[in-house]
């Protein structure tokens, strides 16, 4: 990542850089920033705070479902990594390797965990005897560590934060249900908690995990016309369980391989909403996952000062009665549009302001980050209807970013006509692919445009599609665009 | 730590082998193993369920005592974590050094974390201005390294999970104060939540931590008369300010350096929590924070199975509603005896069953884990009771936890007579101390028995007495023991 860039008031737009837009929402509105280690960001308290609720959100899906947690070793011994042929050949360029213990070298190096497939598999060998310690549906939230060339707050750093699923099955259906059950659930919970529609589908071979059967991901579309990578859930086969023998004896005696799934979303997904919602002023964040739901700027005088600052005291307490989480800004020495603009700076989707006027009618004024609109609102009825409000807003997020997407989405028959929207709207476009590595390279070559995957719904190419490239009927309808 | 031992039935009792008990019941009750790292655990759900209830609880009172959480790398450059001299002298063997990443060698090395100051010292520096900004209140969760020669399953661990706070003031006596606050919070969730006494007091300078200005320690006493560091607060004074230059300017308009604290807890309070309250049939999970609060098992026959199962999966509903953690045992093919043993093992504070009379009755019998009480509870009054009942369980809890420290809690008044009860009956040992470090070691020397810490209350020395060693007029009246 680069040098830290100074402010002096304000944003760049996104007209005129969409990625200085990003970075610099993202410094002035701390949620991070670059720390004394390359590639590695400092999540900050406002960050970590929206990180957390994305967590708890993902975290009691995973638990209704069946899942647990646990946490296995940061390092990987090199013996291990190297057990899986593709895996160790698809992470090793990016693997930080310990060779030391204080001055004394080891005699066996240790990476530092791209993901754990390798770990986790070398512990479900030991624990994994007979049928009935299936099916094993385990997850951990941890650190990974890929190191990265190029790097970019939240999207790609070189460590991150994420939770990854380590499954085992008796056979490949359950294995595959599994698969498509955690994609579903990320769809649900992308679109639910975040407002980020999303976009599941397979990835094609070349795009997969290495070491998976098959990769399925959800993708989202940016404001930027760029598509994020937001999840994926792999289709694992026996292809850990083999070379690290997880056996059981099955009910009808015989000894078998479990079949395995894994699957992660990460931090990048902070990146994610910051890339969806913002706009010129900052951030927008949904309702759901903002560290602050709601906040209250009171607005006086001298003399008045008692009298509303009590009162805004007072709704606070209601509010969070109401299990809004609400924030008074009663900093003194700030004007209310230094405050208004700080926290639309900060994205929190509904503020409230409230003066001696608003007090004398029995009402306070709601003002909603995404449009501006204002409503005002009785005093009375202000515990029932800002939840109410902030579901709206949740909803009315998540509708504008279908639209958006939908609106980004096109199709495209030739190579030049790919070429040509990819160039100058970016975007998601449909196109037929005849199934082979070739043509999905030449895609790539000529519009740095990449097959974002298979989608599960429209993925079936329609009579006479045919390829981009090869001109052979298509096999698939797949989702190109330039990625993050 | 070792190979995996193999189990036919039962644990090693706590006469005959405190450690092997220990060991037996992580291993049995699947806590957590051996992982194929050395020196590192794979904490298992089960295990790791009983964390989570842990950091929720202690991180519910960071956030009400006004922390925030936030995220900082797992990498030290090595000039960073050398800034410090004291520090990097401390850490430096037990550290690991990542050297390369894939193929190609780092110019400089970087540390894995064994503690955050310097990483974090770093990102003060640029986020410390003005007086405005402090104080700065940040709390991490996160993962550690500290090669150990000897593990213990969660006491000692190569690699760690823990939170470790660091905090920024304006000057000495709020960051003393910040210390104080944090040490009586750690005091109060162990006792609440743990139901574990500890011994809040200051670390002699030898056992202090490495950089810091002050160490204050709460002790908790074992059941096998060992001492436990439960956790500890730093008061760092100035130290990490100065080389890291954390400087602001104050409302006086002059440049001063900050006053900074940290502290920290880790897994190894499971390990606290395991050696205070277990017995030869396994664990005694506090309530509060234990996976299961109760247990339910069906006991019935096959014409009696379906009558019976339907009961039970309606009393886990009603008391799930009621806000308890519950888990029906409705597997088939294992006798209600084998299941009472193994949630015994598992610790469960409650279990509860029903069977065809108990319907035909209208009641339920409800057995306590910590004395094997049996309660006969009246159907509709269930759902009310069994709260009250898992509270007297806790407060039963901690009593007996105070009892047993009182009784192992001495006084020594020569070397002999430490070395002597050390030797017998382990426990605390007050002593007199001249606050010298040559008679503490002396004491160690003899003894294996350490100063654990210099109590708030009671480590005034009384009239006329001596240390142990020296004969001098002691300055402290220490509490002696060994420790893990």
């Amino acid at each position: 990542m680069g040098k830290k860039k100074e402010f002096e008031q304000g944003i760049t737009s996104q007209a005129e850089d969409f990625s200085q837009w990003y970075i610099d929402t993202i410094l002035k509105t701390e949620m991070a920033d670059y720390s004394c280690v390359r590639g590695c960001m400092n999540i900050r308290p406002y960050g970590y705070a929206l990180w957390e609720n994305i967590r708890d959100a993902f975290d009691r899906r995973f638990k209704e479902t069946g899942h647990q947690n646990a946490y296995f070793p940061l390092f990987v011994p090199e013996s291990l990594l190297r057990k899986e042929a593709e895996h160790v050949e698809g992470f090793a360029p990016e693997v930080p390797w310990v060779t030391h213990i204080g001055e004394e070298a080891l005699t066996e190096r240790l990476a530092i965990r791209p993901t754990s497939e390798t770990v986790i598999c070398a512990a479900y060998h030991e624990w994994v005897h007979s049928y009935r310690d299936l099916p094993i549906l385990i997850n951990q939230w941890a650190n990974v560590v890929r190191w990265e060339k190029r790097t970019r707050l939240f999207l790609r750093t070189s460590e991150f934060l994420w939770q990854e699923g380590h499954t085992c099955h008796r056979n490949e259906q359950e294995a595959r249900e599994e698969t498509m059950l955690i994609l579903d659930l990320y769809r649900e919970a992308c679109e639910t908690e975040l407002a980020m529609p999303v976009i599941p589908g397979r990835k094609s071979d070349a795009e997969k995990f290495a070491g998976a059967v098959e990769t399925y991901s959800i993708e989202a579309m940016l404001a930027d016309g760029n598509a994020l990578q937001a999840g994926t859930s792999h289709f694992l086969g026996q292809n850990f369980a083999k070379p690290f023998e997880i056996k059981f004896l099955d009910e009808d005696n015989t000894e078998k391989y479990v079949w395995q799934t894994s699957w992660g979303v990460s931090t990048r997904l902070v990146g994610g909403i910051i890339m969806s919602h913002g706009d010129d002023s900052g951030l927008i964040l949904p309702p759901r996952v903002a560290p602050i739901q709601a906040v209250i700027v009171p607005v006086f005088k001298d003399d008045t000062k008692t009298l509303v600052l009590e009162e805004a005291a007072r709704i606070a307490a209601e509010l969070k009665g109401a299990g809004v989480r609400v924030k008074l800004d009663d900093r003194e020495g700030f004007r209310p549009g230094f405050k208004y603009n700080e926290w639309e700076l900060r994205g929190v989707p509904l503020r409230i302001e409230i003066g001696p006027r608003d007090i004398e009618q029995g009402q306070v004024m709601a003002v909603r980050r995404l449009d501006r609109e204002k409503t005002t609102i009785a005093r009375g009825e202000l515990a029932r209807r800002i939840p109410g409000m902030l579901g709206q807003f949740q909803d009315d997020l998540l509708e504008r970013a279908r639209k958006r997407t939908a609106e980004s989405t096109r199709e495209a028959s030739t190579l030049d006509e790919l070429a040509e929207i990819v160039e100058k709207q970016r975007g998601f476009v449909w196109a037929g692919w005849d199934g082979t590595p070739e043509t999905e390279a030449a895609v790539k070559d000529k519009t740095k445009a990449t097959i974002r995957n298979i989608p599960l719904e429209g993925g079936q190419p329609t009579d006479g599609l045919k390829d981009l490239v090869s001109g052979a009927p298509a096999a698939h309808r797949v989702l190109f665009a330039r990625a993050y």
